[in-house]
């Protein structure tokens, strides 16, 4: 069974509006085992608009058509498909009723412009669920089937659970699921990862079942999505269970979590574990390393606070640094010694270095010198890292709480 | 000239990525002029690739096609796009040193994969910009062509401005553009925003150039964008101003802002234009406000630096507020002032709330206390905000900055 979606709307195409409704049915339609393999724009342009429906239904079995219900003029999706069907236009009496009861309910005239909202193909089927003024339509076409939704998310959505989705898996009497794991990652690049797995990729790929993926996230880590399709969900889980188990001794120490878990939300919880606190000293990151960590659920039991030492006065009145240069380990691990003493925390972060757009004391752009402070040790390093500020921010961010979790795991910190 | 916008990823199918780098696309060739009138999304599968860059080429003089530029297996563009240009795939000697460089700067030696990177069918020239290991390519196929620019945003981003959107506009050879120009507000709902503007945007609606729309954008404000087309960039502009001349009058000073001139990039320049330094004390926003400040280019002649005091006691000890409820305009106030007077700033700024997700000190989640202290004046509001903590932590952030900016139009802070 084989579902495209086409998403209509101008605004879509001039980049007014990202087109988020048809990921997210994109994502349904994964979870519910059905192949999609192509996803369209197209703008408010009836002829446009019936070449992209007709070639969606000559290569796929059904088609999502998401957008331009509305009332006005250029919402042209009844028209388009009625002339796909070949059928005509009828006004629907029920659908213009209930329209006209949400106008009245609250204590106004419809306009005339929602009768359009009535019209009903011949052949076709509203759907049950109308949250709002447009109806969804279920449209026959010969063997196949054109589903009309909405663009306003919400009314969307309840029409893609509610009638979309049983539809198609009734249609397709088939009952595969699609279900995914992540493996987040740090320490190494998507090639060198890549080459890590090539031959278990290439082993997979005779089969197809399960997939190895990999994803660049930023501050979120290198993905490892590993996806399964199975007869239940208990076999997908099966499948995923048992290649994570492959996958993991191959990865080793650079796996620091799974799904959802980000860094900041695994060294929160090693450390609630250990019943030990955590100060920031932050000077390019500028807030971002706090920010992060008190994000994170049940992080009032950790984190203490922290401080942004932009200028370098501040490092040295508020953090106790000596004079001197600032872009060194040396000045990282003051700055982290500094962040423990001063707000009273047993482990000390800290992160120091050249944001750019110009070097700073003789190091180029992307220096950032990254330190963790305990009562019994310490560790500092420094990176050179690619990318713009923003970049250099999050990977800092990411870098120094992975190095903070190494060290929790070699247990010598406090 | 009509150009149109493919995205290759099986993610962007699956919904794992929202596909926003075709929005910005469709966004940049709107701006340029261009027309678009087709977007597609295709999984990591060469039959599918091809069979639609070979549609869009039949239908569009154009196509640039987003992502599979990477190294692995799974990265696929180059080698469909030679197969659509009829051209062999050969190793470019000066791409390989360059990705062989960018990893031995960064002390790393290159994985054999980023070699496919350094493939370029025979006829296609690199484009100039090279951020990442992967190179853009312009892709000649008879008098249309492919530009393969890959999926990483900020690499994108230079290639399509630096050489996409230039190469377009001297092959359209064309005249007619649309520009854009956005008023940034903050202080008043969308709505009550749609009501002050609604008589001006059904006069407009007749004639639809200028065109006026709203974007809620978080902690960028509420926008109102102008657009409007002209044969010449100079008579588009002459409408934008005159456009812009009508609508300000009617917002009065809820405007703070135009284009990419954000809440932030605002008080800068004015705390810098009146030789003024800040410096912030957060206890919900977690060293957001701080992260903001320090992300406006020219920020370190006026950004000293912030505490971030999540636990209470990080306020009484660093901050030297009085023991006592912390969730108060009192409070506020007294951390405005600590930062101040601590971080050796002419104006301080301070956060302090429940961002949930359970109440504090009898308060309900998205109750904020926002500070603005200064030598010579105060000011201090309670806001109840709606939303999730990114939200919170957002509305907070640019309804303080707000605050500091009316402030510094009344001229009494210091």
């Amino acid at each position: 069974m084989k579902v495209e979606v086409v998403a209509i709307g101008t605004e879509l195409l001039l980049g007014q509006i990202v087109d988020t409704n048809s990921s997210w049915i994109g994502e349904q339609l994964a979870l519910a085992g059905l192949d999609s393999h192509y996803q369209t724009k197209v703008g408010d342009n009836p002829a446009r608009i019936e070449e992209v429906l007709n070639l969606a239904l000559s290569r796929s079995d059904a088609v999502i058509c998401c957008g331009g219900l509305g009332p006005t003029q250029d919402d042209l999706s009844r028209e388009v498909i009625a002339t796909v069907m070949g059928a005509e236009l009828v006004l629907d009496e029920a659908i213009a009723a209930r329209i006209e009861a949400m106008f009245s309910s609250r204590g106004r005239a419809m306009p005339r412009n929602n009768l359009r909202q009535a019209m009903v193909p011949v052949g076709a089927t509203p759907m049950a669920q109308q949250p709002g003024t447009a109806p969804g339509l279920v449209c026959p076409v010969g063997d196949k089937v054109i589903y009309a939704v909405p663009g306003v998310p919400y009314e969307m959505k309840q029409m893609v659970e509610g009638t979309v989705i049983p539809d198609l898996t009734a249609r397709s009497g088939q009952s595969s699921v699609i279900r995914s794991r992540v493996l987040r990652t740090w320490g190494t690049s998507e090639s060198a990862l890549a080459e890590l797995l090539a031959e278990r990729i290439d082993h997979l790929d005779d089969g197809g079942n399960p997939t190895l993926a990999f994803l660049a996230s930023g501050v979120e880590g290198l993905k490892v999505r590993i996806t399964a399709k199975a007869p239940t969900e208990a076999e997908a889980i099966a499948i995923l269970d048992a290649e994570e188990a492959t996958v993991r001794p191959i990865l080793g120490d650079i796996v620091f979590g799974l799904d959802d878990q980000n860094m900041e939300a695994v060294v929160i919880s090693m450390l609630d574990e250990r019943s030990m606190t955590v100060a920031v000293a932050e000077s390019l990151t500028g807030g971002y390393v706090a920010g992060r960590l008190c994000a994170v659920p049940g992080a009032s039991r950790v984190f203490q606070g922290g401080v942004v030492a932009y200028q370098p006065r501040i490092k040295f009145e508020l953090l106790g640094l000596a004079e001197g240069p600032v872009v060194t380990e040396a000045a990282a691990l003051a700055m982290a010694h500094g962040a423990r003493r001063e707000l009273k925390a047993d482990i000390g972060l800290a992160t120091t270095g050249v944001a750019g757009p110009d070097e700073a004391e003789g190091r180029p752009v992307g220096t950032v010198c990254l330190a963790v402070a305990g009562s019994m040790a310490e560790r500092a390093v420094t990176v050179q890292l690619p990318g713009d500020r923003e970049r250099i921010r999050q990977f800092s961010t990411i870098t120094l709480l992975d190095l903070l979790r190494r060290e929790l795991l070699a247990g010598e910190l406090a």
